[in-house]
């Protein structure tokens, strides 16, 4: 035993870091002080704890003498309030009408856009402020943060001087010339009041974020207008006159050195902030993240400065994240989707000292320009998420958004979780497919400078070296070929696949290669993908099986995004339809139609004309000379296009006794358009199976429908919906049911003809 | 124009929902009430515009009319308090002492764990409790919530009688009795308390619940001991003796069935919670998510209770989601990552009413019983994350967490972002790499349950089909083949592969198999994968390269989960080298070393040894009868091993030149070990070349070292830093230097001596 401490038990030297001397007696039975002052309703009569051990902590004081003083909360952001930036003078820039019809539909950039923001926060006692006047003291939960006029210098930390100058000059413009600058301006408009409004919107987002900055505030809100992001460095553009957020953000890295390094510009405008983009382009302290509909560059601005692809120039490269939303409708689901697959991660990586979201509500629900579907519970989310970030530090600045109710709504909601509360729940949070395939393209992209968003850290199609710089100069470099490189110079694997598959057939089923004599485009490439048994010339029936190119299933080693070839199967479902056959004496002939090609032709395929391509040159140059009664064809996924066109286009009916078809989710239907005649249809649907994936779209949208069912019409051929949702699965489930079909309708009516 | 617009212009009917009537003039130079009376420096001195435009709103009313009442803020979770359960009396529970020993390393579970964390509240002022008595009126922030000892009802509604009777017999038992219990027991204690603090917890974490769904408080943080998540419906264990948590989630189930009806109970603490598992496993209202630290079922509770297989039963399957992890020392980015990637998808998705934390702290970092390095910040986040659920209706329940200081600080950190503050900043953000593999397979089996988690929503590889039932009704079913039986049934993509390349080497190259005589395990599966020039045995100098197999880039489509095989190539490294070797006149053999295989001998396949058992048989049996005077090896990735072991093993020096090997980051260097002599470590470094990844693990921790790079010991050869990270890469890097390296190693000096 511990000498010391067999000391210490029997003496005291005072000391108050010694443990207090106890006999065992009382070490298992000791006398708690405090305890003994709350006894209440005991069961127990030896209600004795031991207390102090030592060993385990380093407070040795007796806890009956505790007192721990009554001291202020240690609450850095609860107890700010949330800034505030309104001035009614931002309501002075409007454009001036020149018809009567902008009385009926007046300029969407509109001056009640801030009033209606106040408004609301007004009704909902977020402030006080009952005339809505903007007086200073509006209550206990936000502060207004006064609103002044950006300086010069401040705004040639992003502008020219000759923007500057220019928008300058509108103050004295006469009307005429204030007309024919709109008129010029790309989607601008100026009166008299226009710099005015523009520099206290850019001075109230600059004061927005000072605020924040210097901790007067927890986070704030810039209710400002005319909006910043559309404005470039020497051109206004899109209803923004001076880059509001970007000239703050400029204002507060030169001003905050110390305590603001790296700002964080998140843009959910649902147009692209081109203005802001070109501000950083270069700049590795800001990271400008956009989401924005895009529609390949369609959609304004209308240049491809919001594709996926500009990730930053120079020391800026990896710093500037666009994620283009390639249709309209998008909502909550999409947005959030794209905040935790790629944003939030980018983000923490990031390590900011600053958020600055530049707010446009026209992605709300009700923007007619957006067209799209974000909620005020979206727009919560999305704020809360930000929040977790650099200690809350967080500006809002409102950029466009032209519907007032959707923009108050939202606005208030955004403020709201500014203040504290929690976000309101989301509805539906399935992303489009189109959502999950940009998402998967800018991952991509951005995995060459984003540790974060590589596949398993490790992934092996991007081929990424990701080297960070010294803290000072954050620059990124990547290196190594590109997936697309790669494929220049390398196998695809479908020809490894479909030479396997070649080989097993014809050692193990007799089979050898159609020879096909090219004389259309395309027709060469059909060279390894016809397949038949020998002796097909003289087969007497006949199964033609057309398909796309087997699956892989496989699994992608998460750590480092390899596939393991021996842990990866093929699964090839013709192979079941040829043994079958076979044992019934069919010939057979297996028809291969990939997805893609590669070569000269690529850019020209399309596997949907290749299967019907496919079977027209299959008909009109070998079956009509074979001698062949009976047919049965056998359809798996797109490549059953080429059988529906088949028997449209040729009179098929004294041949074909059966068509059986098996198709996945993204398969469309394909009805059956005769150029023959119209009981083909009819023809079509008495002799051919269509077997879908239960979730195939033909049967209507299940989760809104239930169990209505609409059933697909008859030109579509006997439609039937299997109980499974994948492709190989439905083959399982039907395969016998269509063996059984086929044989029945290839069955030999002599015999019962002869019985007659 | 529109007629009854023409009309209003000029008639006034004096409803408020019409339009005032303006002339062009008036339309064009409004008038705004509200800006006259805050002008104030203007530069124009026509400052007026248009306001009312009806058909873009609804508000007619002229503003100078608006009058905003003050009202109450419309917030319901800001003004509310964080509530706060204590009770002095759970320390009345505690171990009665039996040797000395326990007073120097008392029992983990100790009573001022709960006086703590109370404590450092106080110390931080969130609560104003100077004698920390437990007193009722706390301050401002937090709201204590009176704890009351749980009913016997409430106990039995997760208990079974006899439980419940056993622990109400001890508060009467003997010391003598008490001691025996503690020792039969599954790590628990007892003594005449017990009871009473167990009930007091129980009723804590009850009332705690209560006070958030009755609105009493935005949240609650419920300060309790014993802990409860161990404790079985039949038995206590792991220092539980009822089951705090389930028992207050079926309460709350019972008793508010209109407002709560799915509860989601997140458990941190570093163990499995068997008991709270246990309790809801056929409950489908229940959502119970734990995270912790398992290794194979060894790590305490010890059972496969805690294994990711366990996803529910009966109703309740899909309910159940264990991330159990492989090892200990997981941190904050672990953590951070399985919320991102499986935590909040399954959240959102489940859409409960009430979130309950099983706030275990012995992750923590400090805690030598969990050993693993979560920070106060981590928890901060995890909080912060879950408060964006169900309206933030969140109640946090202590369960263990053992250093006294470590369970402090994060408690206080937790009770922080509860009262509203944002989370703290996290460092590292990189998850090890057995998180990754372990949120793999979580994500693939509980993607048969939950459509957000599934690649791309429609994931081949699992073959899943989920139907969501009725709401009354929770239950969800999965069919399909899984990946596993697919595989028995079809070809294994390796294979394609490799009969691909042989067909491609056979025609193009003039290969030929090398017949195997198999002897041994192992070697009948070579038959495929050695190749070798026609003609080797009378070849004067032969390269052999042995490889691992080929691997495969591809793209998965984001959406449907496919590979599309005509967009994945086959990335072989052989043919680069064959190309080369036989434009030199070497024999060439081309070796392939699977990494997994299928068959009998799946389980007892290694490929290191088979590569190992590859080459030895080659020298014997085959080498050692070939004509060849110079051997020149090249080794790919783990495959090397057979080369590096072969040089050890056999004395190769008069006949191997050089050995070229490629290795990825996974591939661990191997060092030559001489049965036969020491020189041959130095022969090795002399005519080896070894190139490896950059990021290869050889050179150290790049991230903390910087450019200090420690050099591989002479006996791993002489080994190569690329400045490329992927294995493809390097091979391209340096592929002219290994060539080199070899023409010089096998060049022949007979003409240097001819010519002496």
């Amino acid at each position: 035993m511990d000498q010391d401490h067999k000391m210490d038990i029997d003496s005291n030297n005072g000391s108050s870091n010694v443990p207090k001397k106890r006999t065992l007696d009382e070490l298992q039975n000791p006398v708690d002080p405090i305890i003994k002052t709350e006894q209440q309703n005991t069961t127990s009569a030896d209600r004795k704890l031991l207390y102090n051990q030592p060993q385990q902590n380093k407070d040795f004081s007796d806890e009956s003498d505790v007192i721990v003083p009554l001291t202020k909360p240690d609450l850095h952001y609860v107890p700010l309030k949330t800034g505030l930036c309104y001035d009614v003078r931002m309501r002075y820039h409007a454009k001036i009408f020149t018809s009567y019809f902008e009385y009926i539909d007046p300029h969407p950039e509109d001056p009640r856009r801030i009033y209606r923001i106040y408004k609301i926060l007004a009704e909902h006692g977020l402030i006080n402020d009952k005339t809505l006047s903007g007086r200073d003291d509006i209550g206990e939960l936000m502060l207004k943060i006064p609103v002044r006029e950006a300086s010069r210098e401040e705004i040639l930390l992003v502008h020219t001087e000759e923007h500057l100058k220019f928008i300058e000059s509108t103050q004295a413009m006469s009307k005429e010339e204030l007309l024919k600058e709109t008129e010029k301006g790309d989607s601008v408009y100026f009166n008299n009041d226009s710099l005015l409004s523009a520099k206290l919107s850019c001075g109230g987002a600059i004061e927005a974020c000072k605020a924040v900055v210097e901790g007067r505030v927890k986070n704030s809100l810039a209710v400002v207008r005319p909006p910043g992001h559309h404005a470039e460095p020497d051109a206004p553009g899109g209803f923004c006159l001076f880059s509001n957020v970007a000239v703050a953000a400029k204002s507060i890295l030169t001003n905050y050195p110390e305590s603001v390094r790296r700002i964080i510009i998140l843009d959910w405008d649902v147009h692209h902030g081109n203005g802001t983009q070109k501000a950083f382009i270069n700049d590795p302290r800001v990271l400008y993240i956009s989401l924005h509909r895009y529609e390949q560059g369609k959609y304004y601005p209308g240049t491809q400065a919001g594709g996926a692809d500009q990730v930053g120039e120079g020391k800026g490269v990896g710093f500037n994240v666009n994620i283009p939303w390639p249709v309209g409708g998008v909502g909550d689901a999409d947005y959030i989707y794209a905040f935790r697959k790629v944003i939030m991660p980018i983000c923490y990586e990031f390590n900011s000292d600053l958020v600055i979201i530049s707010s446009g509500f026209d992605a709300a629900d009700g923007d007619v320009i957006g067209g799209c579907h974000v909620s005020p519970a979206g727009y919560g989310h999305m704020t809360h998420y930000l929040k977790s970030l650099n200690k809350g530090n967080l500006c809002v600045v409102l950029e466009g958004g032209y519907n007032l109710d959707s923009i108050a709504k939202s606005a208030l909601r955004v403020a709201k979780v500014l203040l504290g509360e929690p976000p309101e729940e989301l509805k539906d949070m399935t992303p489009k497919s189109e959502t999950i395939e940009v998402i998967d393209d800018v991952i991509k992209i951005q995995s060459r400078y984003w540790k974060s968003l590589k596949p398993g850290y490790y992934g092996r199609d991007f081929n990424l070296t990701s080297i960070m710089g010294e803290p000072e100069s954050l620059a990124k470099a990547a290196t190594g070929p590109t997936f697309e490189e790669m494929a220049l110079a390398h196998e695809r694997v479908n020809d490894s696949v479909r030479t396997h598959q070649k080989t097993t057939l014809f050692d193990n089923n007799n089979f050898v290669a159609l020879p096909i004599v090219s004389e259309k485009r395309g027709e060469a490439s059909l060279q390894n993908e016809i397949l038949c048994t020998k002796g097909i010339y003289d087969a007497d029936k006949i199964i033609i099986i057309i398909h796309d190119p087997s699956r892989i299933w496989s699994r992608r080693d998460p750590v480092t995004g390899d596939l393991d070839t021996s842990q990866s199967v093929v699964v090839d479902q013709s192979q079941r339809f040829i043994d079958w056959a076979q044992k019934e004496h069919f010939g057979i002939i297996d028809v291969n139609i990939p997805l893609t090609i590669t070569g000269e032709n690529e850019l020209n395929y399309n596997n949907i004309t290749s299967s019907q391509d496919a079977l027209l040159y299959l008909w009109d140059n070998y079956i009509q000379y074979f001698k062949v009664s009976k047919i049965a064809f056998v359809g798996v996924g797109d490549a059953y296009n080429g059988v529906v066109h088949l028997c449209g286009h040729r009179d098929v009916r004294t041949l074909v006794k059966a068509s059986i078809n098996f198709l996945d989710k993204p398969t469309a239907l394909r009805a059956v358009v005769s150029t023959i005649d119209e009981s083909v249809t009819d023809w079509f649907y008495r002799n051919s199976l269509v077997f879908t994936s239960h979730k195939h779209p033909c049967w209507g949208d299940i989760e809104k429908n239930g169990s209505n069912q609409k059933r697909p019409r008859k030109k579509y051929g006997r439609v039937i919906r299997a109980d499974v949702e994948n492709l190989d699965s439905v083959i399982d489930e039907r395969f016998e049911e269509a063996c059984d079909f086929i044989l029945d309708s290839v069955e030999d009516y002599e015999t019962e003809s002869e019985s007659e």
